[in-house]
């Protein structure tokens, strides 16, 4: 059997194309309807009432395309409304959390991860409760990151203020000796450089997206929706901000060319 | 004649308060009906489209008020939309662009003004035209500064990075030998020592919040609107995104208590 509809995703802007661009790695065949919220971004300073609803429009707004699957591929949308959404509605559904937590937590040998992102994020709580529940004995050290989106906005990531920016979120981790970083934002993959080289080469760097892709791969296998076509799959991306901006930014994200994109009304 | 009806301000999030708090002075009995849109709030990032279409929004919030006069106390709002609005509603309207410029006009000796703000503002060219239509003669030089309102919000005004940032957005003004800088987001004040160490003791900066007050005061006058009741005006807050978060933020533009801030459904 081979299941035809796409995957729908969404972020609160174009950090969750890194998810896409996975996804395309591990599922080639399967068709994607990308929706970056531009216009309401950022999330990760906003309450939970909030960002939940955004996320339930959004969920509303995928669902028209007849999805099979949605991944919400923003931290912290994932962190304040998974299981909100997972209870609203019937398709299966996937956040970033628990997979980038699986990885984490696989990876560590000394028992200690840090994990960084927005403000939203940290304060849930969302990953140590992940850690939590597969290995009770881990120790999860946090920090919200707050400039670091902006940051790699600007693209300042080769400049000495990006790495005196990280010495200050960063340094109280690496204090607490942790061999495992999880990147709990979509965006902090674009610093990944001037993080490693203020944590050090023993720590290693977790991005959740490849885990989200072989998850959803896993997701899709066994409920027998895999699209087994053998042709490249299909992909839509729609923006609620100008779509040209989205494109010129999520080519960064996507490191593809995105032809075209278009206006969520 | 006495007109009790209250003025409306909006502004994408906390930042207008800096135009409550001016106005409180300049016209301690006039009403105030505020919104901070904290739930889409940065509109600085964002299209014209949006930004006018969210600011269209908030203005008809305004109306339900039955408001004589609004203030878009946003720079990015004023820069997008301010004409558009104009012609869509018929109620006076006061941006904060056309006051700054003319203060800053007025303020320099030798022609030779710096504009700081948002991209969307900065990339507008709504200052230059403004400052042009003043004064021909006069030199506009500008700087889009968005890690500024991360920075700000982070509390990090009086850290190292702060001034090394501050020097790479700003060192490219102060070469330009300008005397006069326009502070183009209601944000940047609170980084005013900042700026003001960078810049140097010689180059006044311009904050247009009074200069507003001071306009809306003629505005009112003009049309003899004027409350010229001798009890003290009553505030009402609205924001989008959870009225705790506006509180706690809030206060520190108003520089006040405020007691009070309900959610706009």
């Amino acid at each position: 059997m081979s299941d035809q509809r796409p995957i729908g995703i969404f972020d609160s802007g174009v950090g969750g194309l890194t998810v896409v661009g996975e996804i395309r790695k591990c599922l080639p065949a399967e068709n994607i309807v990308y929706f970056g919220d531009t216009a309401r971004v950022p999330y990760g300073t906003k309450s939970k009432e909030t960002v939940t609803k955004f996320s339930v429009e959004n969920v509303e707004f995928l669902m028209k395309h007849d999805v099979k699957l949605i991944l919400v591929a923003c931290n912290t949308a994932s962190s304040l409304s998974l299981e909100f959404l997972k209870r609203c509605f019937r398709v299966p559904m996937l956040g970033v959390i628990n997979p980038g937590a699986r990885e984490a937590a696989g990876a560590t040998r000394n028992g200690r991860i840090g994990v960084i992102g927005t403000s939203a994020t940290i304060s849930s709580g969302a990953y140590e409760t992940a850690v939590k529940r597969i290995n009770k004995k881990i120790d999860v050290y946090t920090a919200s990151c707050p400039l670091f989106v902006p940051l790699a906005e600007e693209g300042w990531v080769n400049k000495a203020v990006a790495y005196d920016i990280a010495g200050i979120y960063l340094n109280p981790l690496k204090v607490k000796k942790i061999d495992t970083l999880v990147l709990g934002c979509t965006h902090y993959p674009l610093l990944k450089n001037v993080i490693k080289k203020v944590m050090g080469p023993k720590v290693s760097l977790v991005d959740s997206a490849r885990e989200v892709a072989k998850e959803a791969k896993e997701i899709l296998d066994a409920s027998g929706t895999l699209n087994r076509s053998k042709a490249p799959g299909e992909y839509k991306f729609f923006s609620s901000d100008e779509p040209a901006r989205f494109i010129k930014m999520g080519e960064h994200f996507l490191k593809r060319r995105i032809n075209c994109a278009r206006r969520k009304e």
